[in-house]
């Protein structure tokens, strides 16, 4: 048995490298600061003057990359990704970097985030005679990239982004130098940095920081940067800007160290802590978190209402992606191989429970009565985000919004479903404070308020052949 | 040290199933009687009233499927491939058979030959926007297909193979049933086979055989064969014929018990050395064959010499695709790890040996040397076919023309070389004289007289982009 | 280039199950709670009515077992093991469990410790005929059991226990149950729980925990149990007793969530970390931890003195075993990728930082000078323990002697090399006083003193034959 | 579906080479000679002047080794073993050589053969206290040397062997050489051959051929070899001799261009086809063979009967281990894949087919049925040996009695099975006539007469645990 996980999960990470000596390297460290953005799938794409290197395969950066692996990414440029989401068919074509050779030149192409109209170019496109060689939206831009009027490539690439819609935050290796674009929304976060005489951009600034890169701003949304031996130039995608950053970064999917469409991911999660506070106060022994997605509003809580922070879950750090459940199942087995609540610690206490947000509401629930086995006599859950009534369509994989048990009940009716004494929510309008360096209404909260930027088709589309036109391609070799 | 085989090599073998329960299956068993055409990859699609399924990988049939992945392959229709030559990266993505979905339907296509205008239509091709996904030239005649303007999928594919020069013998899997298509010269063989209420389609007719399928007719060159649930459709591709059959198929290529070209392998042989016979005779005390293929041959020699027949080289069977030098190399040794004399019947003997062609010399220089340190007093070679002068462009992995011995030795310089106390080829007359089912003039002889059906480039070109074009895709995984 | 790690490893857990239908899989998940004491290599082996069955490999719980192969871990009784140190061959033969047939019954057994005497019985018992198949120390135990006068499996198993010195917390499978034991010593934890009717033996008390199962008591030092069906025997191993629990396994080894020595190892580890307030207060703005394994411990500190808890760094979760470097070697880098220390909550800052413990004093130094690096303005550093001045010889994998900075620089010299503003350890005497349900003098506290409870070979020894008598086995396959 | 042989199977081949640079990798090759005598598994172990090496795995040479890992076979003497057999297991221990230390020096041996009082001798051994590792009866061998009284390792080896009864042809690593050593019977053959300087022990000639060394002699029935620096020194088993050679090796076992019990095989099979002409003659159009094994007696035959020769059969020799049946299955598939009839020559046609033996005579059957279907008009089966009633006991896998099947039925019950228009055998008498340099008196004809030469257990034993008590080790890793 399996376990399906009950959270939201974002779809990718980028990173690329322009002008370093090392720049496969460098990007697979880029990469290794990203795995927590996807880690279903890696790839990097290297240049050198005469050609284009690439290592790409299923699992973790550090299974996907070898030394031996590493040193064959030749040349002074590179891009990278990690990937989340699987269509199923154990297809290498389905892992990005996409590479194609045009009239225009080389080039490869990684990109994080959604494509909301990739169906539709998709069969306009294959109309007019295009062959598909992946399921994935990216190969849309590429097949829009050489058809284009524009023949110089950086053009021909805005071009073509400006005919895509929804959210992608863009990475490319071309035959002279690098480009990186983020749409018109800004949805996913995009960082660029100097390093030395080298530049780097990247989903997060953990990236930065591990490479030793001084960061420098964020790609603007519906900005195109090329980077070559020219410096840097910036282009605008022909598209109206309209601002709608993805809140999430901050509530869940970012690194508490990176700096976030400018700020520090983890001070605003401690704000939000604060912020909980403010709204609403125990008569209990302390406060924990989940680790760790928890762990800084719990902090900020703490300090802010004075009741005292504890450790009361341990989180084991050998979790596998999967696990092997007995016959005769054990009760929680899934939340308890990755957090063992501490008797010693929790026993005939009142506790404060903070954790980042509620999916389904399965895994809460398991955890409150796991936090319950093990002596507590209240708890009492805060989430440091509102509730979640809608999917996203623009890069996370969410569950539909009929699975997400904030669409159908209400608080009270939650706070039963987990069995938890008290249940409460972060406000948006909290939420949204909190965050000082943009303004409330540049942000997407669809997810909490169903208010999407643009128009979204009524399935979320994972950019996939329906099923009966897909090929299944099997293993080969004689174990398969 | 790898050896680097000294022999003319097929590219590949095809084969296809319409009808039948266990198509994917079939078209395995099919692929493994076509082994010797192909050994270096293999790959099968098939397709249920659902959508298409594959396996595909580098290595023999026996090594790329297993009972579960075969079992996989669904439906009952299947298209499957075995290719010798490699290209060099290793990429699953230049495995045959390709697939790709149109705007006119689903196909897939598997073909053996080698198109002489390929890299002209690929440039072509690719300035109107189309993107290649391989470096194998069956793909242009799929972009070809996807923008002809005939909607209807037999047809655009007989409008592609109008506009591709040079050898095909091609099948193809699409919605509604199987094609079978074969160039205007029908360099390379393609036989229909009946197996009950299911049609077979292969290259040799030992496929045929071994699935109990009835050999009906070859596929004629300049014909595209449709076989749906409406039976047997026959159309001509819009093209001038002019059969050119390819004489080395009987030479060195086919199978002995395949019938090719209308005559059975073996016999056809079995004549070429009843011919030597003829005009070759000697003082001797055997003769003897470099096995296999000059087995039928010899028999043949013997028979119309009277001189007899014996077994004096010794074939291992289990000869793996390389073996491991030592650093002190052993004279022979890759001569003598194949094929092994017995001293026990050439010690003191004056042996006739007949073996099937002479590429590059070096084997037969060392067969000889192998042969005299194993006693024999005279070694006398005859050569069941005329010398090769002129390298192949149609299908056949050659080596080009100055590696060929004949192309700047005479007989009698190769019999020095070689180290033979005697040297005879078959005459290109006897040879062709041998043959009785199919005119003189519709063979392609020009490995063996320079005279080419159409024109060929300069360079015989399998079908690469330029290495600087092409991506360096190396192995993922930690061991890599 | 592959990261040395700079602390200190416990070599090995183990875990057994009796009496329960999933056996093979409850070990599978013991073992996996156990994952922090051994990465290399794990192993199950499981017993039903008929025969022993196996699963054994190198890397992660989650690496080495698959659902298929627990599925094979037939039985209603099980044993698993993992692996911290490798000894260099790659040979499954040295992957605990070790099983061996004996005239007296068939057993496996998988231990944690380490045999200070091995090399001595294995000469003996080699010039007395006895073959060995494995270089590790449990296999001497086998041979002395064979070879054992007593002829039931318990009796026969204490005999040879008895005869052993050094470190052992052995679980062993035979014919009708389970057995565990442990040294007079007592080095290494071995605890039993009760799990419906079933029981379970395991290293730690966070395994129980996963298991649902009640946690009874420990094995005592010097005690051997048999679990069968006749319930729990307990033998007293006839040896003198003489308890020197392992104090290193509260500073560092075990989990936080586990009892350890009758008490939770999260709350030792607080009063570690308020000891230390006590005696070393400063002027400064926050106190940070070194994640994980000084949390508990900043909390400790910060609850004694009153300054506020921060998290300054942030652990990267995804961390392999190996990364790659880059040719030009990025600073710190071994540290950051692990470690990222947060700018915007240090920049400016004086900072109180809690480590566990100092090994070599590399990674501190580094540790230090990435935290000046993100912006601190002073660095007070803690150690939750004492200098480490000496090796372990009773199963952890420590430096040789003059490796250990601590052994030949004093406090303020050790302060200089890591550049801290500040650094003070924990002593002994507070150690100590801060466990409560043990004797001080009933620890082994050697490695900060010296002060071994037996006398010890000179050179520390892991059992191996000499390099010269190993037989060097490598990969078989065409890849290897 | 995998086919199950029907046919009988040699268990083993050994190779040992002293003496020579590359003596792993002349072992290599002279076991890529031997590869005929077992296709299961392979190992090498080599010795330089400070260690062992090996690599040992399951399947073809050519699969188990790869040059980097023969270039670690370091030193200048080696020993290696082609293995038949499985016992079940995924058990590298199974492999040989097998290795231990023992007080009397390092030794690793392999052999060929089948000991029949293993299974005695290993509950003797385990009683004492020996602790066994493998299931293969070469280690009884290794525990007795390792208690032997005798102390220096020939001596030690020598008084082993005569404490073990059965077959084997062995050879050994050992600290300053190699041993070779044959049983008193000299069931298998064994032969030793000069490379300039360096000696080379193997099974059949054949290997000495590929590493250009001179044959010398066979190691004699009872005989110890030792060759090192000192040279050759002959050691006699202390035991009674009792040649008893086993016949089946001219029969079928080893290849034709060996020299086996000092005779070539080739012409021996040559014989037995010409004594069979004289005996049973037929009025046909030709003769054929069952390839390869029939191909010396069926030239044997032409020549004396001066019927024709024919090639009527096609051997397919890209044949794997197993191939994959449809689910309806296609009549005489498994015969088919391998052996292709040839309807060109065969249509219409009275034919002479000689093969080598019949086992279950099952395939049998299929063949003749598939000559018939190729339209054959008569077929008059000749078979080149007698009727095959006992099992072996002495290395090679047979069927038990029952299942073979001339110890059940008549000739004319058989003939009819097969359904052939006539069935003749070779006289026992005739058989051994046809071989000029062993006394007939000295063969082992047990397969056809039941005589067994010692005396041999009820049941055949291949040396195995009974099944309750081998342990079932699965294979690690996330795909099993």
């Amino acid at each position: 048995m399996i376990e399906t996980p009950d959270n939201m999960h974002e779809d990718c990470g980028v990173a690329a490298v322009y002008g370093a000596k090392d720049a496969g390297n460098l990007c697979y460290l880029g990469l290794y600061s990203l795995q927590h953005r996807g880690q279903e799938a890696a790839g990097i794409l290297s240049r050198d003057r005469k050609q284009f290197h690439g290592v790409k395969g299923e699992g973790l950066v550090s299974e996907v990359f070898s030394p031996k692996s590493v040193s064959r990414l030749k040349g002074d440029s590179a891009i990278g990704h990690v990937r989340y989401s699987t269509t199923g068919a154990s297809d290498d074509n389905n892992i990005q970097p996409l590479y194609s050779k045009t009239a225009k030149g080389k080039i490869a192409i990684a990109h994080n985030g959604n494509l909301t109209n990739a169906h539709k170019l998709y069969k306009s496109l294959k109309e007019k005679g295009a062959l598909f060689q992946s399921t994935v939206d990216s190969e849309v831009i590429l097949h829009l990239l050489a058809t284009s009027k524009q023949s110089e490539m950086s053009l021909a690439l805005a071009d073509a982004l400006s005919k895509v819609e929804g959210a992608f935050s863009l990475v490319a290796l071309v035959d002279d130098g690098i480009i990186a674009a983020r749409d018109r929304h800004g949805f996913r976060p995009l960082v660029l940095g100097k390093r030395g005489p080298a530049y780097v951009v990247a989903s997060e600034t953990c990236a930065l920081d591990l490479l030793n890169a001084k960061y420098i701003r964020e790609i603007e949304p519906g900005e195109l940067v090329k980077i070559s031996a020219s410096g840097i130039e910036s282009f605008k995608i022909p598209v109206k800007l309209s601002p709608a950053r993805c809140v999430f970064e901050h509530v869940y999917f970012s690194r508490p160290d990176s700096i976030v469409f400018g700020e520090n991911v983890h001070l605003v999660r401690k704000a939000f802590g604060k912020a909980l506070a403010k709204r609403h106060k125990f008569d209990a022994d302390m406060v924990i978190s989940i680790p760790d997605s928890g762990n800084s509003s719990a902090l900020g809580y703490s300090e802010e209402s004075g009741l005292p922070l504890e450790f009361g879950m341990m989180r084991n750090h050998y979790v596998g992606r999967t696990f092997i459940q007995p016959t005769q199942s054990i009760r929680n087995l899934r939340v308890k191989v990755k957090l063992n609540p501490i008797r010693a610690v929790l026993e005939g206490k009142r506790v404060v429970v903070i954790d980042d947000s509620i999916v389904r509401g399965t895994t809460s629930k398991q955890r409150v009565s796991a936090i319950r086995n093990a002596g507590a006599k209240e708890v009492h859950m805060l989430i440091a985000s509102p509730p979640i009534t809608h999917p996203c369509h623009f890069g996370i994989d969410t569950p539909n919004a009929e699975q997400l048990i904030a669409s159908s009940k209400s608080i009270e009716e939650i706070r039963e479903y987990i069995s938890a004494d008290s249940l409460a929510y972060l406000s948006k309008e909290d939420m949204l404070e909190a965050i000082q360096s943009i303004p409330s209404n540049e942000f997407c909260t669809a997810c909490f308020d169903g208010k999407y930027p643009i128009k979204v088709p009524k399935k979320r589309s994972k950019f996939v052949f329906e099923r009966s036109n897909k090929i299944h391609l099997w293993k080969a070799g004689s174990n398969a």
